[in-house]
């Protein structure tokens, strides 16, 4: 194998897959990356899988020889991310002992060579492959509006399995996204309106909007993340594929592919959480909440995390306390416009912040019922999502 | 106690100080920060003194009553840097039950208010003074190019004492900071120029330069650390008040204060160590050299940290290379103007680093002996620095 290819890219598509590389590996092949160099299409793919997350990303280089390797993912990105700017020659050299699995491989740039061990291309799994899910191109807008709004929900908790994930379903002409980690819950519905031109005219040649009735899958975050990082230098007016098999769930972009082992099991039936009629309703600023609540968490955080909300309709006014034992009390206020009877009610502060910083609109709308019933957040205008958070026993 | 203050006033005078809160305090009290009210100079002074290093500082404020507290620092940081711009009232309810140590604290902003627990003043331990020591009027830029060059080098094990602090030695018209950890040694000597004016005469009136002969003293690493801080936002050409007794040092800066006890004992013969006659020299550019020990330090970081260094006086050339039996090898060349017999010397790649980013010149020389003696590495122009390190032995 040998090539030629620039500093920056090789750089740049080593951190990229690099995100795959199990930081435990269960195998020492599972700490490499996969190198093939094809010279046929003068490209050069890197490849990394930790059996459940797997990149792959290429990039275009001068291939004189074929072949593939592997090597340390973690050495060689410290190595190739200190090289100067220019040109890098990659070689592997033949293999004077068949017996013995490790290669060298010689990297040469303007200031030195180094040489490293490589193991054989072989050892290393192949990614998973999707061949029968049905190919689905969708706008990138879709997905990024979708991430930011329900990601932050998820479970971090590995035992709760599917919690763990990121669910989304389709309808005819929109995608879901739910996330919950049974304390609260985001919900985010995207729309797949179809493509207008510059004058708001539908594009008489637009391609074809994908039909999305009765899909429905269950991503780990931890890939929807690294969708997240790959979407982020996108134009959000191009599309990704997706497909969708029995196992797996597979993302291709340009000559980037993410694949991810899907989270088997039923997801919760959460919009069976979502009541459909409130007896109150609270409308303010999302961001004065926001840094009111940043303020008395600095005390709560000492005491259960626990922030009392009063609710006055009469002063159209909403309040602010927490109060500790040992360390003092706060107290804040702000105007609200408050429909129904006033009152008060008690959350948990990170689960409040965590929601308004995700709702993304000037103005929110907050709908509770009496008593120990869920509370939605929805923001005024923008986005389709709905936030519901449980909230937390007074104790008189 | 009430006084009130713009939020960036409390909020950045509060930062300074805290550094010096203990983080594990021995006894409650040394968590809090002292905060004195004087509606005499209408000032507000904050200290925080963790019984080795302290830091006093104030600002104005329209005070309305005197009076003295204590509060925790971190919770009042947390608060005060989260409240919104503008003014602030503080207040110390007076005490309703004279028994009762603690007392409560309202802050005022305009989105509402904190109560915190406070703690009597009288509990809070003096920061000590100098009293005999001479006042001695440094220039900061003398200060800043001290630290800058030898504080990197202190040792960071609390167990070597007298090594975790910078030596200051004062001639009659230079003083030089020296600081080692046993593996290396950085000495910076600054000097006490007469201010000059714009077209390079010296100003009839310029204040007297002080005469620092005889002057010595090993102040921590750590209270330096923080001075560099403090110095960070001054103009060079402004100057610094120093005073020294038997146990204490102290710095003040404007309305700044910085004390700390001095390091007891008797500081190294250092320059003992600086071997005066070279049998060779190496003149390279700095920057080329530091970038290749970074790359090359990549693999030395898995053995060692070791790096091998040949030089040949015919090739006009130094090359460094690190070999691992398990990973691999690395090899990198620069141009180099070789004094003497070519040969072949090995050293710590992290210490090697640490005086080439220090030395902050384009080219550098290194001067060595044979064998394992002590190598020297010299700015070329600029500062007046020598950093001194032990080469390993290289095991043929």
């Amino acid at each position: 194998m040998k090539f030629l290819c620039s500093q920056s890219d090789l750089n740049s598509n080593l951190s990229l897959v690099s995100r795959a590389v199990a930081s435990r590996p269960t195998h020492p092949i599972l700490a490499n990356v996969l190198v093939v160099a094809d010279s046929q299409k003068n490209r050069v793919s890197l490849t990394a899988f930790d059996l459940s997350l797997g990149l792959e990303t290429s990039f275009s280089a001068d291939v004189s020889e074929d072949g593939k390797i592997t090597l340390r993912a973690k050495l060689l990105n410290e190595i190739v991310s200190r090289l100067p700017e220019g040109e890098i020659t990659l070689m592997a050299e033949e293999e004077e002992d068949d017996d013995d699995d490790s290669q060298i491989v010689v990297l040469k740039s303007a200031s030195g060579q180094f040489q490293v061990r490589a193991m054989n291309a072989e050892e290393f799994p192949p990614l998973p492959t999707v061949e029968e899910g049905e190919l689905v191109q969708l706008p990138i807008v879709m997905l990024t509006e979708g991430l930011k709004g329900a990601l932050f929900a998820a479970s971090s908790d590995e035992t709760k399995q599917i919690l763990t994930g990121v669910h989304l379903t389709g309808t005819p002409d929109s995608l879901e996204f739910a996330a919950t980690d049974g304390h609260r819950l985001s919900v985010v519905e995207t729309t797949l309106s179809p493509e207008t031109d510059d004058e708001g005219n539908e594009q008489g040649e637009s391609p074809e909007m994908p039909n999305l009735e009765g899909f429905a899958v269950t991503i780990p975050a931890r890939a929807l993340r690294e969708l997240e990082r790959m979407l982020g230098s996108r134009s959000e007016s191009d599309t990704i594929a997706l497909q969708v098999d029995e196992a797996q769930v597979v993302f291709q972009l340009g000559y980037q592919r993410l694949t991810v082992r899907k989270l088997d099991g039923a997801y919760p039936n959460y919009q069976m959480l979502i009541p459909q009629q409130f007896s109150r309703s609270i409308c303010l600023e999302r961001k004065r909440l926001l840094s009111s609540l940043e303020r008395v968490a600095v005390l709560a955080d000492q005491k259960n995390n626990l922030v009392k909300c009063t609710f006055s309709n009469e002063d159209g006014q909403v309040s602010l306390s927490v109060d500790t034992q040992d360390l003092g009390s706060a107290k804040e206020s702000m105007p609200a416009e408050v429909t129904g009877n006033s009152g008060e009610i008690a959350f948990n502060v990170k689960y409040l912040m965590d929601g308004l910083k995700a709702l993304a609109t000037k103005d929110i709308k907050i709908q509770l019922n009496e008593g120990n019933q869920p509370v939605i957040l929805n923001p005024l205008g923008g986005l389709q999502m709905t936030y519901l958070v449980m909230p937390v026993q007074i104790v008189k």
